[in-house]
């Protein structure tokens, strides 16, 4: 099987579940025990925060909250804003459903929000964003690396205008596709929060965290039992807890390595995919992350192609999994594609053992798909 | 080593292990992509919830969400009361703290909350529950077994008082210490909100579940991706979904037999406490989940007995974990326990496993510990 579909989920890797087997097994205490078994899995977890803050170039007084995930990091972000006394808010119009949907919730129930456009590289528009940039923002959330596309937004940049016009605004950034794919150093980008996950990075599913800057005021969302000093309750994930510190040290040990390897896959796929006799766009430039391509056939339903890989055992994406049964897609028509792109949009992304190889295999596939496609429906 | 903390959680088994590194490794495809290999873990996943709704007694036509454990099922439901426009809620003054500390909330961010008080016996005083249930009240909350004393409440009853007087209420209760310890049977119940959790019965953690029953409106607490029919956003967590699952068969299926093996090491156990020539208390009595057994020696301090006995590889609880290092103690203060046993509480908790060699390996140590104690302290 080639999968192809790595920025919905990846497989966990054996460094990993190794670490989850162990912790399930033999350290399965409870962290929270008067016991000294118990303690010494609480300390594991303050060891794993440092060990975390310390790859992603942050301070060891800053402090990592460890959630079921993006979307309950994201989340937790959001309500918290809107808990401390919102203004103004400003969201990129092309976030994550799990920031995105937050922030239309918040627009609905009568909060400040404005969404900030992307230009037709699926970047965020810097004109647009200083026009919105208004005295009463006190919260900004701008994703990382967007999650159909690639698209790397200048997250520094973005941070310096907004601390350059008022240093107390807060900044957010959801960085799940940036993590482990991309170099990040948290310190350099100055962001206040920041929204990792495993599953994309080859850790288990059901565990992320949030970066908290030292001196950001966030709210629990979840309260009981007060673990993570009251900021986020419930028996800690502890065999997740471990797997995902590992999937991050092992990630970002590589990523520069890995950048290096699939920026070449992804050039050979743009050139592969732009060569072939069809009506083809491509959604991806040559600044986004290399481990996604987005593209789309003209006039042919993602789904049918989709499913006619999947019979020769590829498997690939149609935009984001998370939208994947969604009608229309905001990203790609905030990017002024084109409409006879939009209902084929598809994605490819990668793993880091994704080979040029691999990419034959697909390119032979996907024209034979289309070509078939065509024949049969005269599109 | 002993272990007697098993309220606080357990070893995951075999069986559930093995589940979660299949779907890790061969299923680890996104239930929302679109291709057959991902809508075939969706579907199982459907398949899972049906499985439990049977398991549980509940009707296939009620409904499963699956959370990251029950800090968030609790939290969910009573925000989710919060937010469909609360009047008055009820809750038991001996709650989990993931129920307790949120209702303590609402109370101070001025919704109207009443606690009902307990009896000496750790149940709820009926007494109590009929006089606070006034013609506004419109939500309930109110534990199955509670985890420091194992006490039982009598659900059925205290969901036909509230469905008799107003047939609109909403009655939640948190099952995490009753499913697989005790016979629960949702639909006999009569409750339509019911928590459970798995990582207290031999399944993974970072996973519970809500049962909602149909009809019943329910408020996502995370928005995003809208997994779940809207109701919780987030990949799901599918491996430990799947080792969830298998945990609940394994325990549901095993519950009456054990129920009669650990009711026996409970009786034994108590009756070598009450002859030990020391002034104990019982917290639990004999109408208690056998589970879970809480009892002080009078004057001594929790900690350091515990300690004691980890020296010898026994490792028990004081109190809750959630709670362990708390001062005081909610739930012993509402039986009117004597002060001096309350600093001294203990709460040991078997698994199935436990045997009456345990028992006996567990007092030659604790009255060990207590004689060195006394000596070294005149206490």
């Amino acid at each position: 099987m080639l999968f192809l579909d790595n920025a919905s989920t990846t497989k966990i890797s054996d460094n990993a579940l190794k670490v989850y087997n162990e912790y399930s097994c033999d350290y399965y205490f409870n962290p929270s025990a008067l016991y000294m078994k118990g303690a010494k899995i609480h300390q594991d977890i303050q060891n794993a925060k440092q060990d975390i803050l310390k790859v992603l170039g942050a301070n060891k007084f800053d402090n990592i909250i460890f959630t079921s995930g993006a979307t309950e990091s994201n989340n937790m972000v959001i309500q918290s804003f809107a808990k401390n006394g919102s203004k103004k808010a400003l969201f990129g119009i092309s976030e994550h459903p799990s920031v995105y949907n937050v922030a239309k919730h918040l627009q609905d129930n009568g909060y400040n929000i404005e969404f900030v456009n992307i230009t037709d590289k699926g970047t965020i528009d810097i004109e647009d964003y200083k026009r919105k940039l208004t005295s009463d923002v006190n919260f900004i959330s701008i994703m990382h690396v967007n999650n159909e596309t690639g698209a790397i937004n200048p997250i520094k940049e973005l941070v310096n205008i907004a601390k350059n016009f008022n240093k107390n605004i807060v900044f957010h950034s959801d960085g799940v596709q940036a993590l482990g794919k991309i170099s990040v150093d948290i310190e350099d980008l100055g962001v206040d929060l920041y929204t990792i996950s495993s599953h994309k990075i080859y850790g288990p599913k059901g565990i992320g965290a949030l970066f908290v800057k030292k001196g950001i005021n966030i709210k629990p969302m979840l309260l009981g039992g007060g673990q993570e000093n009251n900021l986020r309750s419930g028996t800690e994930n502890t065999p997740a807890i471990f797997a995902f510190r590992q999937a991050i040290i092992d990630a970002v040990s590589n990523v520069d390595n890995h950048f290096l390897e699939i920026s070449k896959v992804n050039r050979y796929a743009k050139d592969k995919l732009l060569s072939l006799p069809y009506d083809i766009s491509l959604n991806s430039n040559d600044m986004c992350s290399p481990y996604i391509i987005s593209f789309a056939v003209a006039n042919l339903r993602a789904e049918t192609i989709l499913r006619m890989l999947e019979d020769k055992d590829i498997l690939i994406g149609n935009g984001s999994a998370c939208s994947s049964k969604k009608k229309g897609n905001r990203v790609l028509s905030s990017m002024n594609i084109a409409d006879k792109y939009i209902e084929g949009a598809l994605r490819i992304s990668f793993n880091y053992t994704t080979t040029i190889s691999d990419i034959d295999t697909f390119i032979a596939e996907l024209s034979r798909a289309i070509s078939v496609y065509k024949e049969n429906t005269n599109r």
